[in-house]
């Protein structure tokens, strides 16, 4: 709980009308409150994850790195509880997949194929009756969330997308390191692991060929790039729309996809997406921008990646598995 | 002189070995030092526009919006001055592009066809010999450097260029407006003029046909994101290249092209360009990421938007056509 | 309701159980919807402060530049709504005080004397009875939360109270000014005002006047600073305390008098209060620090400017003239 | 040379046109480029300090923690180097103080009595003819050269001076540490070791008490607060100065006492320090803010804390001891 994810997670969960919190853990922190760790946590005081009693949980999250929430989502299933997993572990459905972009073999390689992929406006119905739901990542959440109608329309027949995202720092995590400092941040613009190489790839791919109906992308060029702020996502899509008659056609799907969802706001013409619209927020924000000259769409997608892309999605899961109203306590 | 591009011309200038400055203008703040405006500016006092003498100066900067430069442009040539506009109303060499662009008819359209398009890596033989440069936008600096030696060998024919560019504010001028203040830029993220829409596009295509040999590309879709950060711009360059050959041509073409130019830094393989390779400094740092999973290579450029994409360059304009060693003022 | 507090108040009152928002107006934006200007607005269109209807509302919030909130308080008064001013023009109860600081007679100045300064924690009775609150400024706020219980206790007769204050942009309105802008800000620290100057010293002064038991202080040197964050203030107020017995004495004071109060928060003995305690809360951190090697001691106290220092306050204040939790809509 | 405080000494030693860098060390990434470490850095590479040879420089810099610059300094020494230490190892001249505020016995006592603590402006002479030189700290800097003339003259009898600081991060140095990750420090200020604990209390109060001639301040209060800039440091000073007429005194010593002075700039009347006064050069800017009403004075103090409080001082005391210009270098 005493990462930014965990902490986003608890001050949800402690505000949320239908949940009490009946632990948090920390492993070095144990005993201590919450509020050591960040001043304004709500008052907890973390537990030793070997001591905390999970038979009287109904739901499990797991805010660990990868490779960390394997065992522990098995004791969780074995203790029957929901587990809700927001690290990597149980986000790919095929073990060899998870060794290929994580570089181990995964210790429950079953639970894998059993998992739902949480981007709950995609796969509500699976939801409603997982016990363990792989959170999506914070990137591909904002991809998906644009790409999905589309693809459900068939119209990205092997076209490779193109998708320029940019991060706040809070997604690589609480954890000591040059490279996130403060002085090395702020003033710079960092792109990293651009291309085919970042691990969300594998996830934005699987998650493309699910969603695709008779047709499929040929697969995604994805640059991350770090930006000074501490929260948010912008990614800036690029896909090739040779038939103009379609950039219409796909600025209705979309808006028909989401008229009817809580969190999925898509921008009229003319607006564009910004961090603004999203930050401190569980929604997604969508804008079109057809560039008829270059036979080329351009879609723009913003979330909080701490709250859509992880804590808050998280928490949405949890309300649709457990039949609470889907905004409950994200509002 | 006060705005964000005149200010760091001065900085230039004033400790420039080889120039003496013989006045800097301002029409409301005339009369007043400098430093009034900015804190930390040389010790200058500002002159009103009108009774400033050009017969005395062998070069004239324009720091101007655009519509503003065209008439002192005129003066300064008519005074024998050579003349290097920041400001757009020399980059496009056709009147009637310049019409569509900016929206009204330029007032001397032959000044259009005279101006030499002041890339100074690109275009130094032609700056050598120019009584006008116009000074190239920020944006079409970063992505044209990036693109000049590959349009050069013919390797974009036909393609389009995905340009995903972001840029730090001080592009945007010292003038109050509330999209600019901090409360509304900071913690946020706004891309602008998404597709074909920005003015830059023409200034860029207008380029990329002049350096291309044989074959040319289709052109390009680009998209400029406002990030908090007070300078600098990266431009991640998409390319479609289904050759997996050319890979290492273009990386190699590329530490070629720059391999003896001071100001710009091809770099190693596996370094990506940020923008603390240049902030503060004339340089532009190129890294070039193939994706041959996806066809596509990757160039990532970055420059300071008032140094190599303003006032650095125009310095360095100026130490081409008169015969100074290029980087005198600039290191 | 464009500036940033009439936005921070309307997101407050529609998320708030009791509260249903009759209007929100703007005079040049009239007709738009709020989220044109905001784009995490809630969904309100925004109405022509002539056309509204007062007759129909409880009470009137007025985030207005002071000298424009008299007017609309008197008649708010005459329609029967409690007023809650969140301007200046209530806060000072003598006009002769408001002339000198505001440089113009106030058009009502009997609603001075009848305002109550509603800094809540201190003035709960009087806010009970209210017709018209002046809400209290946002410097005001951090400094006298961190003061009224010494003063009470009549700890700093004849003391030069010392307030070296760190404020955010916001507190500087919604208003294009090239010295708020993004670029003038970033990688800057502005004192400003300083010394006895910011108007905001007539309402510390008053206040301290109001607030102390028997002895009264001499008075406050105030020194705003304006810092690179969007929102909150930290003030470092620095006490002459001769007899080192009063360090605990003062300490225990802070404690008891705050210890039931849902939004003040004494900081444990070794933990300093900083904007990461309050930033997007309700609640104001204070911390004490002794510093008997110079007879001195540091009080600190955090607060959110536009919520516990401006629209959070003003809600406050609302709940309790209507009898509501003092909590309602603000956890 | 690869901290913060080393890379910008780096910087300004290549650009120096009367210094050729011999060597730059670091343990961890000897045979390393520097530009590794960071990107914008002149091409160096770093060599193994247990490798150089020291016979051959004039002059050794060490920028290492405080404890590790002690058996440096005296091989240097016995090489025949001028010593520059950029640490706290050679401030304060007592061992018994060093001993109390570092918490271990200094390696080479002797030293400590031969070191010239550094501040230029005030020891131009015995820096001349110093073998070692201890550089002083940002915050004694910003601090001492605002006091220094008030102090010769004997004006702060008694007195207890209150110096609240706000210092960006580089200070903290460029060591992997939670609490300087971005997302820690954006949108935060946070005071830290407040009142009479901070190290650099020791060597401020040894600094007061050396420059006051016949009487002696009774000590400072210092509060330092971290703020969300990379570089640069505001003291503000408040003074108990009861006899109005100093107040025209005091401004006039600090004009007088710095008019000749290259790097320390007295602002006229009206105008404020700010941190854009000073950022990336080696000057100080002092203003001077009466509060008659209060029987104080306030002064305020701007620095870049890697510059005049560290890398640029050195270089000026390098000038000064070896009979450069003093500017040499630094403009």
């Amino acid at each position: 709980a005493t990462g930014y994810t965990g902490l986003e997670l608890i001050r949800i969960l402690t505000a949320h009308p239908d949940v009490t919190v009946a632990f948090a853990t920390a492993r070095s922190q144990a005993g201590q409150p919450l509020s050591n760790v960040h001043p304004a946590a709500p008052p907890i005081t973390l537990a030793d994850p070997e001591q905390v009693d999970l038979s009287g949980a109904d739901v499990l999250f797991l805010c660990l790195p990868h490779g960390a929430a394997q065992q522990l989502a098995r004791a969780g299933l074995d203790a029957g509880c929901v587990v809700i997993d927001l690290s990597a572990d149980h986000r790919l459905h095929d073990p060899a997949d998870y060794q290929k972009w994580y570089g181990g073999e995964h210790a429950h390689p079953d639970q894998l194929g059993a998992a739902v992929y949480g981007l709950t406006e995609h796969r509500r119905e699976a939801v409603r009756g997982a016990r363990l739901i792989g959170n999506p990542g914070c990137y591909p959440t904002s991809i998906l969330l644009a790409l999905g109608p589309l693809l459900a329309a068939g119209l990205l027949d092997g076209a490779t997308i193109i998708a320029d995202s940019k991060s706040g720092t809070s997604g690589a995590g609480r954890t000591a390191a040059v490279a996130q400092l403060f002085a090395e941040v702020n003033e710079n613009l960092r792109p990293y692991s651009v291309g085919h190489v970042h691990r969300h790839v594998a996830e934005i791919e699987q998650e493309i060929s699910a969603l695709s109906k008779g047709t499929t992308p040929r697969g995604i060029v994805f640059s991350p790039h770090l930006i000074p702020v501490t929260r948010g996502i912008i990614s800036t899509l690029y896909l090739p729309v040779t038939d103009h008659s379609q950039y219409e056609t796909i600025a209705t799907l979309l808006h028909q996809a989401y008229a009817a969802e809580p969190f999925v706001r898509v921008l009229p013409d003319g607006q564009t997406a910004t961090l603004a619209h999203v930050v401190h927020t569980n929604r997604c924000a969508i804008s079109v921008h057809p560039v008829p000259e270059r036979d080329t769409l351009i879609v723009i997608s913003a979330i909080d990646n701490l709250v859509k892309g992880a804590a808050g999605q998280a928490v949405q899961n949890m309300n649709v598995r457990f039949g609470l109203p889907e905004t409950a306590g994200l509002q």
